[in-house]
């Protein structure tokens, strides 16, 4: 019998082929999305393509009030998202969003225990977003412990995994890597802060990064940018 | 100036009790209340009171899916709530919530970071919930060391605090200490399974602690047991 586990699925690039590594490893997949008021909320429509791509078994989609993170992500938040910056810049950007990760790892973590999956998928990267603390491995390190110390799997010593196989990658690595395993990046997003009609910014960390690696991968890029 | 403080309010005892203790201690509060498809969903409106009485700077009410969440509490799982249990066994019983102090500490993080709160404030008790394995102090421990890895905040070094001034208390000292601090416990609600009129069981674990905690403590109880 296969081995359960959860996707955090965003509808972005990272997190759609996180799940295909996965699914690669011969875990069967449930699926968690998270709407919080973000500026690309467009993104939720693509992590539902992906959903019925990976057939998972079932897509838990979450709200979460958007007020109560402060970020360039959200728009309430009154803070522009950056554009045609130094995307290699060691510094925490604006978009950071706080505990984002934590909390989303949380969500799983709870759905993971109640249906008793073996581990939890996330497509954190410590390469391209080297600025976000909760993108590191020593933050998931710290995750796991606290998992274990807090939770009736933990201390039972059958304690849910985190598995972050993106996380010593490059962009274009990833992308070769999602084409490798039949993945259609045509049913992913990446814009920050896409036009009303889903196009993409083509200025924002997320696209700079999006073309950088499909550039790098020499596998072209199917995004609609309407700034170039 | 005094400090921000968020409190986790569920509408019971306890959470009500650490939120007149961090008032006690100078800080202006702002509180979270979780919704769960709990079976006492009754609580939320004694949060709502609570926060009224405590004239909280802002109430946040979450919304979290009860499907991921497989417990006593949570009516969809199919499990009854334990009656006349052995309240001082040391055991996980059936209405622990998997991660769920975890998933309501994250929401806290995530707000008490955006909104520059310096701390958390959870009810959290080691002595009558000794079963439930993220109300132990090496729990929150790990909680904090995973929070500061996890946020700008943290590797800032303004990592947010997480108070537990009730561990140690026993659920009589609790009372008493509500009592000296002006707390009106008929605005708190504590059964695990009400009557749909909002009266209490009784004979859940959660009502066995209450009357015993009112009893010892030598205060009356303003409870509505239906069943005694």
């Amino acid at each position: 019998m296969s081995k359960k586990g959860i996707v955090l699925l965003s509808g972005g690039l990272d997190s759609a082929t996180t799940a295909a590594i996965a699914i690669n490893r011969g875990y069967t997949l449930s699926a968690m999305t998270f709407m919080y008021d973000q500026r690309h909320k467009v993104e939720v429509s693509f992590a539902e393509k992906l959903a019925a791509f990976f057939k998972v078994e079932q897509h838990i989609k979450v709200n979460i009030p958007g007020e109560i993170f402060r970020s360039a992500l959200t728009p309430a938040s009154g803070i522009s998202v950056p554009k045609n910056r130094d995307v290699d810049a060691e510094e925490i950007p604006e978009t950071y969003v706080p505990a984002r990760n934590i909390l989303f790892l949380s969500y799983a973590l709870a759905f993971a225990e109640s249906m008793g999956a073996e581990g939890i998928f996330i497509g954190a990267n410590a390469v391209d977003y080297s600025g976000y603390p909760d993108c590191r491995p020593e933050f998931f390190d710290a995750f796991k412990k606290m998992a274990d110390a807090g939770t009736k799997a933990g201390v039972e010593g059958r304690g849910i995994n985190i598995y972050t196989p993106l996380m010593t990658l490059k962009k274009h690595e990833i992308i070769k890597t999602g084409v490798s395993l039949g993945l259609d990046y045509s049913l992913t997003h990446s814009c920050y802060d896409p036009f009303e009609d889903g196009s993409s910014c083509g200025n924002c960390d997320s696209c700079i990064l999006r073309k950088r690696g499909f550039s790098e991968a020499g596998v072209p890029d199917p995004t609609r940018y309407r700034v170039k």
